[in-house]
């Protein structure tokens, strides 16, 4: 997955250590303030790209993270510190939050579940930011951030009135929304796999809830390391983030919190899944080796005794009796009733 | 269940996320303070409802949570923030506490454990008061609060005496008090649990262990959540909340300690039930492979021994002596009596 | 066991919630200095009882806690908050310590362990003090503290010298005392468990197992409760407890963490023993299999060519040869030694 | 093991409560400075043998615990609290550490692993000191500390031109040296009862992994409680100790901490070993299982088939054809191949 | 693996107790500023060596450690503390990190996977440092940091720029590279063995996958002790250590604790792979014994119709009729059949 590691190189050293996933970087810029609003898009981007509107806040939607040179032009322009210039084009990395004196940072994973894969497709996905600019950059070239750009450009709700500082928040909380849905999709495969189980069908279990499993982990994993960069987010106290901003991070970091607590219900559910499961397993095998065992004390007395009696022995007196058959067939129904009644008392029919 | 995520709408927007339970959202109004008493209860609600009765305490009771416009009417007629206009109507949410200059708002889950179903009943309840009134959103119409509304109607204990704060500690503790009740029935049901796997009735543990699990663990995460908002509760500085109900808060604070750490101790009992039942089950299955092993080591020789005189060789002598057949019986006879002997030895008896 | 629950009533409400002890509560007075002692002991009490003696220290033993009314006589003559009158008379109950400006207030629970039921057996004790008085409360009639009411009577140690906090520390530590006792009886049940497992005797483990993990979790959470009351006691500010005192309460304070060591390390054992025990299953469960594996072995390819020669095929050469049988016994001879070649080869003899 | 409880006697009754492990109590005196050094020795001690060398560091190692007078006269003579005199002859404790005006006590374990019984021994060592001196205690007489006697006596490192605090530091260095040694024995138990299971010898394993869980379990909570005691003297403030041997007790500090990680890692390991063991035995089973099914499979159709030809029906026309019998051979070798076959397929073989 | 435990001697006795790795100790020197740069080597190193070059930073590192001499020679002239030279040479030792006036010492591990042995090799790395020259001590004479020392002979990055402070960054961030690309090994032994284990692969699963756990735990401890030791380093106030190369201290950091993440998560896995495999082995068991019932279920009851038939009895009726063996096998037809409709039902087939 990793191309290659930034191994060697010293600190600083910008690297695009990911798979490349667009041909071109592609550059959206949308300007807006309460009144305006333009839009531009460049495919061979330079410097001339990140033009300053004053009176504007600019978001500057950088899409492909393989051209280390534009980051690297971006970065002198914004004065972007050259360790966050690295983190930027390493698409491996723990969610992060750092604030500078020209700019914040703020660095996380977009997720998508794969539903015939079956896998967590993870994007990253950072932000540098003030209140009069966001740098958004991302690895792929789908619109993240749609419903964010719609709301802009159609002017719903409040985000015209704000600064970029309300853009980065309403940015992580769109990547919020995307874990809700992503949670959705979890417990749906959750309680169909319970369901599957409850009425004994255990095929494939096994497999979708080891995938699961991996899944709930993994989300889990992210999800946490993005509340940790949410907390740092919400507890800073640049001033380039608003009292009012604070309020609606306050309140992203509870639907977070409230996340975690769902994905480990989640868990504890496999967990019991699992249990059930074995309980099952064991079950069956109980039911199995009772089946075998009551046919098997029922039959195997009776055919020593038909063996017995096809014994070629020259004097066996029994066989000469005139009913001596009929004796030894009730004497067979007893052995197969006292053995039933057995069973009985032990609870195995 | 969640009729629809508030996804894509800006962060603020008043939108019914839940289960519509209630047709027309209906109004409960009580105003009271130590000498008088008013009722009201409206269908059709608008401003006019929240009538402020001065020198009185106002207990609104709002039951039906879809009706998005009346939160808004209320939402601007009391000054209620944007965001947790946004959280009465969205019945998914973790426990929450949060002081404002001119609020306090308390969320959280009233439970109810459903006998039939097995399954535990969540209703979202929200609080916004100061010392002079109370807003309270419940998404069902039964009254939850009798208890309380009775004590108020017929003048009971102190809370005629007492402020909004007061008031909304009496509904805490009456959910509290739930919970109680709650935890009742569970441990019921583990104690029934536990006395039918001693007496080894092990039909049906599986299915309702693993129910009981789930109910448990769901209840300690809605208690915990509720123990957490209850925690900033009676910790905040607001000086909307006395000092006497701070007592009374810390009093109920440490009863929901108490009933964690009997859920706690609940789930232990579960998991040492489950443990019960694994060596219950593996202990049936040794005890049936003992019989089916006994049978077989006894009867499989002596088949054979059968069999062997069974053929048809032409020349066999055993077959030809006299007593060949009673020296056999005997032969067979020392065989069962070593194998028991060998089965007492190892314990099989 | 719990008779009803306080639900309804206004919190503060004196409502006893437990299991009836005794008929009468009982109140025995001991009032006691540095040179005189007086004891008093009264069955139907009313407020004369608990006269205060100035220059002595007054301890007013009551038992039984079904008397509502002599609690709240109590509660008014000493000026004890109404939350705190609810919690004596409600045995069911979290340790708590509270300090108030008239008194401090303690409650616990102390524990016996029922050897032929195997379960452990809780009272509720709660202390309200000062450094002149102390009120303890208990519901059932044994004098659980009757060693310190002896060293009070013959004079011996310090305490004839002290005030109340140290009588106070007195009985805590009683009570401390108690809990070793209990541990050891369950490190005698422990060890009998192991040792029984050890020498093979699986008989009735499963229950007593389960049981000693019972008690050993209940017994846990008692403990760390009591703990936790404990250290708000060594913690608290008043100065209604003397330095000396603190130092006592210091070390009972190390005696409790001790003690929740040695359950920490019981609970660690009785799962080694759960391992062990499991362990011990599944070999027999080999053994048993073996053996199985082994009978069959060898004789179903011996019983197979037994009834081979017994067909009554009109021409079968074999069974006209001389020798035939003869050469029939070494060639089974063959079979089963090759078969105990393998078995030993595979290590199952 | 205990002898008995000092349960009834007031808080500070000094009463012996272990195994008398010497006769007679021995007390060894080493008083030594930069310059001069002189060493005695009483078996019969009273207040006498206390004696102070002024500007010498007095050492007074007293062995044997049984005399209760005898602590009584040490405490008298050098103030110690009531408390302490009372843990010192209770060998049943948690390690303690606790700084007076007059002196400074601390309290641990001193650890043995007997090969033979394959316990843990524990002895408890505690020592009161100041600057000036130091009273050791222990329960045998076995010289636990011969080494820093050794360095003392012929003059090795700083430990002559230091005072009472070094040499207190000194003393516990040698039992934490201690405890490297027993976790090198432990390491080499687990390591051999890997390497046994790995070669697949799993005689005894069961046994002996317990015995190692246990020791490993018990060192774990004294070192842990090693840990704690010594956390809390090398953060303690008392003027008697030397910001020089401050530096000592931080890196001895480090060493415990290492050895907590060591044992951790040790019970990481034997749960590993568990597993693998489980593992083991249900993999044996599967095999055992596998061939009982093969026979049983292979040889049960056979012997239904030679049982049908052996039956004595007036008319079953196969047994009329001359080449039924090698008919018939080739049929069950047929059946015989397509077995094998799908065990085969099924990877069974 | 250790030689000999420093025990006995003194604190801060300079004793190599690890296994010598190189025949003699090797001193590289390596002197830089902006402009120059002057690179030596010394075999038979004494103090002569240590040279001073003022206005350069000097790199002295010293490959093999049994030369307690050359430690002690070091330790005398740059000060370092006497316990400092014992940590140097006992390279059984936690990650470290301490500050004294004249310089900084960091300790800790370089680790390397041996892909053939399947186990994490160690090496103990030591520095210390102050701005103006850096000792590293390495047990081996491989050169673990070549690509920094690359970096500083051809002048790459800014690391001749900076002072030693940086360049003890430098060295611990090629250490921190290193771990990422063991952590890469790791997971695609993970990877692999979770394709083998999803295929039904299952042969040597267990060896291989204990073995991972063993490593995966133990490179877990080393890198929780790097962490803390890392954190120190980066909280420290030491002036020695620069505003810059403190956020590139908090940059490592933070990889580093990527690194926890990432090894959590391949410990989850391999949880979950153990699970998956247990699953697969009693599915196994399960398949296994449903074989054999079958086989068993179907043939005894036909067998024991067989031997019934094959007796000897005078007078069997059936025996007489025309038709009875046809008759006969239709039975046996409908046992099979019914007995495979219940094979069927019960979802055995």
């Amino acid at each position: 997955m990793r191309n290659n590691y930034n191994i060697g190189a010293p600190p600083g050293t910008v690297k695009f250590t990911g798979e490349q996933k667009v041909e071109h970087t592609v550059v959206h810029t949308l300007s807006y303030n309460k009144d305006e609003m333009t839009v531009a898009k460049s495919e061979n981007s330079d410097e001339t790209v990140f033009v300053d509107h004053p009176g504007k806040v600019d978001w500057y939607d950088v899409r492909g993270l393989h051209d280390e040179e534009l980051v690297n032009v971006i970065g002198t322009k914004f004065g972007i510190h050259q360790l966050i210039r690295e983190d930027i084009v390493d698409p491996y990395q723990r969610s992060k939050f750092e604030v500078f004196d020209n700019g914040i940072f703020f660095l996380c994973k977009s997720m998508r579940f794969d539903q015939t894969e079956r896998t967590l497709e993870l994007e990253q996905v950072s932000f540098y930011f003030t209140d009069e600019y966001l740098i958004s950059f991302q690895e792929d070239e789908t619109d993240l951030f749609h419903r964010v750009r719609d709301r802009i450009v159609k002017g719903y709700g409040k985000i015209r009135q704000k600064q970029g500082d309300y853009l980065a928040f309403a940015l992580l909380d769109t990547l919020v929304d995307d874990h809700f849905l992503l949670l959705e999709l979890i417990n749906e495969g959750v309680e169909s796999l319970e369901e599957q189980l409850l009425i004994g069908n255990t095929l494939r279990i096994k497999e979708v809830s080891h995938g699961l499993r991996r899944t709930v982990h993994q989300l889990r994993k992210e999800i946490i390391s993005f509340r940790d960069g949410l907390s740092m987010f919400k507890k800073s106290e640049s001033e380039m983030i608003s009292d009012d901003t604070r309020i609606f991070l306050n309140d992203l970091f509870g639907q977070v919190m409230h996340q975690v607590d769902i994905i480990d219900n989640q868990r504890e559910l496999l967990n019991g899944i699992q249990e059930l499961y074995n309980s099952e397993m064991s079950n069956k095998m109980n039911q199995i080796m009772k089946v075998l065992t009551i046919i098997t004390t029922v039959f195997v007395p009776l055919s020593f005794l038909a063996g017995l009696y096809g014994m070629n022995f020259k004097h066996i007196p029994e066989l000469e009796y005139q009913n001596g058959y009929y004796i030894l067939l009730v004497v067979m129904a007893i052995i197969v009733l006292s053995s039933l009644w057995f069973f009985k008392k032990n609870r195995w029919l």
